[in-house]
């Protein structure tokens, strides 16, 4: 199940990445690298920091064909998907639920401090968009406007405090990602945002 | 006959990113590190994702020293590199074969996927140049018009596909690097871009 | 004394990254990542270019709580720390003295070459900047104008250079990074730039 939620979030973040790409007009070779890096650049940034090299999606094919898949469906599909942005933008927040937590794991499997643990989970869900934004020569958006990371990083902390209750592993994974989904569904409904220090 | 073209392909490299951070009217601690990053940003890039560590450039200073030398060459000639340029795009052409192919093996080396080995291929003959244009402030040219990245692909692809004839390594890399560099030539003499997926 | 000055240097890095993020007013969380990548952002690329991993700062958390302590210092007393802007200044110096010498001694215990530690130590000084610059979609100022790659090299010259004198390594450290804070102060009070080799 959490395998599946993960190629899912895998193949959302590549539409998501090849429509930024397609609306800046790239060639279809960029449009198919900013929906890669949109998908995998997170959690790449993630293996090379923590030296867990090759880098996963070298090792695991699935990711790939995912964002050749994901790549294909927007050149075919472009004018459905942009009607289909509610699904787009569902996928999108599971996949930030899901990529929160197989981050959180890989700092937890070789031992790092809960601190650093949460922000790999955090790189993993978030920094594929901020490649994908360098890339397209943008001052990253979660940089600016959206809550994005920070629902990352309180999913990573409500983590740790379950942990302390010694919840079943599957239990703890649903309720924090569920916890996040949601916390997404809210923070963009209600147009949540950081307090901003500047006055206006 | 290889390890002399690998050369020739970084100082040609070296040469034409050392033009770019002139245009960019770089100051020269600049106009060297676009030279550097131009010809050897790929290579760095796919070592560092293979966990090839401490990456290649530092354990053979060659390298190095074919960079200090096109940065010098190019502050000194400047003027004689604009008319050469026919040259300059000759080397840079031979350096895209060459250097598609160190990338292949280096995945093949560490037993990757084809897949896997023609992104590392693509992504040490093609990525130096994208982190250049990162570094200037730009969009990636080569995911905007330049038919460069398709090249290295299909090298990439013809590479494996001889391969399964048990040709001799040698012809397999003359093909090859020959194939990519006709190719090149081609392409660039008769405009071939990719299909523009956009209506004007 | 030395690992004192390099936790102030981490400090007055993050510091002056998170007044950078504020000028360019960023929310929260972007503030945050630009006060990080300029205080780690060079050692950290250090680190994963000679297989150093997981990085640093995974493994001892002293200098992320510095950086939270730069970013909190920044939100809180910004005002004040605009008039401190000589006293952050002579820590961003000595930055820039202690870093470089950090960076040589990562290269030199690892035995490269020594050109390749004055590129390590350059690096570990300057390229948290230039992160910070490409993150906030400008060109990275040390490639402009700013003479402070070329304090890092010169001090790494020296050091090589003193070396050959078999000095007390603290006579050694203290020399080097005394001639680098000095040069810089020097360089930036009579505005030294590399000279430019445009004509206007």
């Amino acid at each position: 199940m959490f395998q599946f939620l993960d190629i899912i979030g895998t193949l959302a973040f590549a539409i998501s990445g090849a429509l930024t790409g397609w609306h800046k007009k790239l060639d279809p070779f960029g449009v198919f690298i900013i929906a890669f890096v949109t998908a995998l650049g997170g959690g790449t940034l993630r293996d090379i920091l923590i030296g867990r090299t090759p880098v996963g999606w070298m090792l695991d094919l699935t990711y790939v064909y995912m964002i050749i898949l994901g790549f294909i469906a927007t050149i075919i599909l472009k004018t459905r998907l942009e009607k289909l942005r509610i699904s787009l933008f569902l996928f999108d927040t599971i996949g930030l639920g899901i990529f929160t937590i197989i981050g959180l794991e890989k700092g937890i499997e070789i031992g790092l401090h809960p601190i650093i643990c949460i922000a790999l989970g955090t790189m993993t869900a978030s920094f594929g968009g901020v490649i994908r934004d360098i890339l397209c020569n943008e001052i990253p958006v979660i940089f600016r406007k959206e809550i994005y990371a920070t629902i990352s990083i309180s999913g990573g902390v409500l983590f740790f405090s379950l942990n302390e209750f010694q919840l079943n592993k599957d239990i703890l994974y649903l309720v924090t990602s569920s916890f996040m989904i949601v916390f997404r569904l809210l923070a963009v409904k209600n147009k949540w945002y950081l307090p901003s220090p500047y006055k206006e």
